[in-house]
């Protein structure tokens, strides 16, 4: 039988889930299954909770593993007489953290989205309006206003980590397919030459990217594995002429793809477009 | 002078942010700077970060907050022995996580994103290859296949928690724009009615809304604070007199509203269809 694993959170649930999960990870060999109780906001919902937590501990004969991040001490403390192994975020961490600090918490509930990490609700909207509205190189217009141009062939992966980084970092992520056109041209179309700078480029191992085109257009010259060769070895050589950086996509989830375009963007400051 | 913030892990730092950033959100008169650190993979770059801390220490005249989500122990190790206040999220839980389950952890770097919590790659990147293929009603093919139809009126926030769900849940997320032609009718599209299992409205204070819209169109109808009251009311009472459950978006983050559909979704279990 699964291990019951509650996620309980007075707001969306979203980081103590993150927090669970990684930790769960490191135990491949052990099936849970997962529970989430977000809005968890009174003392009756919290005792429902309970209740909930002990039905899945007597119907499994173990005890639930509770993960939490509320913040009201109240309601920490009901989930607490839960029979469960509880893991309590902000109960482990807040007091050492005011000790060090020097100063008390003021326990207001659910402030991490919207307002401070992610640069602010409007922000975020305009940079996922901006991501959305260039891409797949439907427009070069206003790319001056570009965090960051995601290049490389068809299907390697621009999509997805463009609406990454708008949506999590907040980043204006246009992006631009490497199309058969530009390598016979032998260069980049002029609008991306023009932002050089904010160029990142994606590519993917042949095989994997035959794959995924083959599930969109089965048996076409697109997807076959001799024509992905071409276009892949097309785009590197290309890349490597302008010297763009670039990432191969393979192996990677879209978290790990953004999370790194982000860090080169941060660490290596843009240099000067050669033209 | 703002306290240093280092965010330390050996795969893309998300979790350890959100972790962080959700207990530094509860002390709002701390002005912290945040240094993000992803990708720690080897004991030279741990040394490294570790000598980083170190120049924030001096330069501050305080010894940095780090908070670090490394598994591999020995990278641990040598982050610990930084000048700073160190919270250790795999330190301080796995231990008695282990003891509680009875088995060893396998100490694997980077298991968290890509394959268990969001239901792999392929399925996510699907869910968002639907999502922006069905954005704004812009076709009503293969509604079948959606986990759920977000409709309101233009501009309240559908569009991006329809890519929130299918970005952070896996869950394919249709869009729809109810319009003045829909209020004049007085019914749904038809294409709507035949899902109305599916649906999940969004509503919207009318000041916020022709604020929003403002932006888009300075001085148009469209924008003017009595054409959203108008709207606004004829859209609540065409999900009301159609049994469509919905929410307020007004006052929420993308996070926050995804969240509480998703919830939604899981609790109510789709009641039948009434024709």
């Amino acid at each position: 039988m699964k291990r019951a694993v509650f996620f309980v959170s007075d707001s969306t649930g979203i980081t103590v889930e993150a927090l669970g999960l990684s930790l769960l990870s490191q135990f491949e060999n052990v099936d849970f299954e997962v529970i989430r109780r977000p809005f968890v906001a009174s003392e009756n919902e919290a005792r429902e909770v309970v209740r909930q937590i002990g039905c899945a501990a007597k119907e499994r004969g173990q005890r639930p593993l509770v993960f939490t991040t509320l913040i009201d001490p109240r309601l920490a403390a009901i989930v607490h007489l839960a029979d469960a192994f509880c893991i309590s975020y902000f109960e482990a961490f807040l007091a050492p953290l005011e000790a060090e600090l020097g100063v008390k918490s003021t326990h207001t509930v659910g402030r991490t989205h919207g307002s401070a990490g992610n640069g602010g609700y409007k922000h975020r909207i305009e940079a996922i309006n901006y991501t959305l509205a260039h891409d797949d190189g439907v427009t070069d217009r206003d790319l001056a206003a570009a965090d960051v141009v995601l290049v490389g062939v068809s299907r390697c992966g621009k999509t997805p980590t463009s609406l990454y980084l708008a949506m999590q970092f907040g980043l204006k992520a246009a992006n631009f397919p490497l199309i058969p056109d530009d390598f016979e041209r032998g260069e980049l179309p002029e609008c991306l030459r023009k932002n050089r700078e904010k160029l990142f480029g994606l590519t993917i191992q042949p095989e994997r990217l035959a794959q995924i085109r083959a599930e969109r257009r089965p048996k076409s010259v697109y997807a076959s594995l001799a024509n992905c060769r071409r276009e892949v070895a097309e785009a590197e050589k290309m890349m490597r002429g302008e010297g763009i950086r670039w990432l191969d996509s393979s192996h990677k989830s879209i978290e790990e793809i953004a999370a790194t375009v982000l860090q080169e963007l941060q660490t290596h400051k843009p240099a000067r477009a050669a033209d």
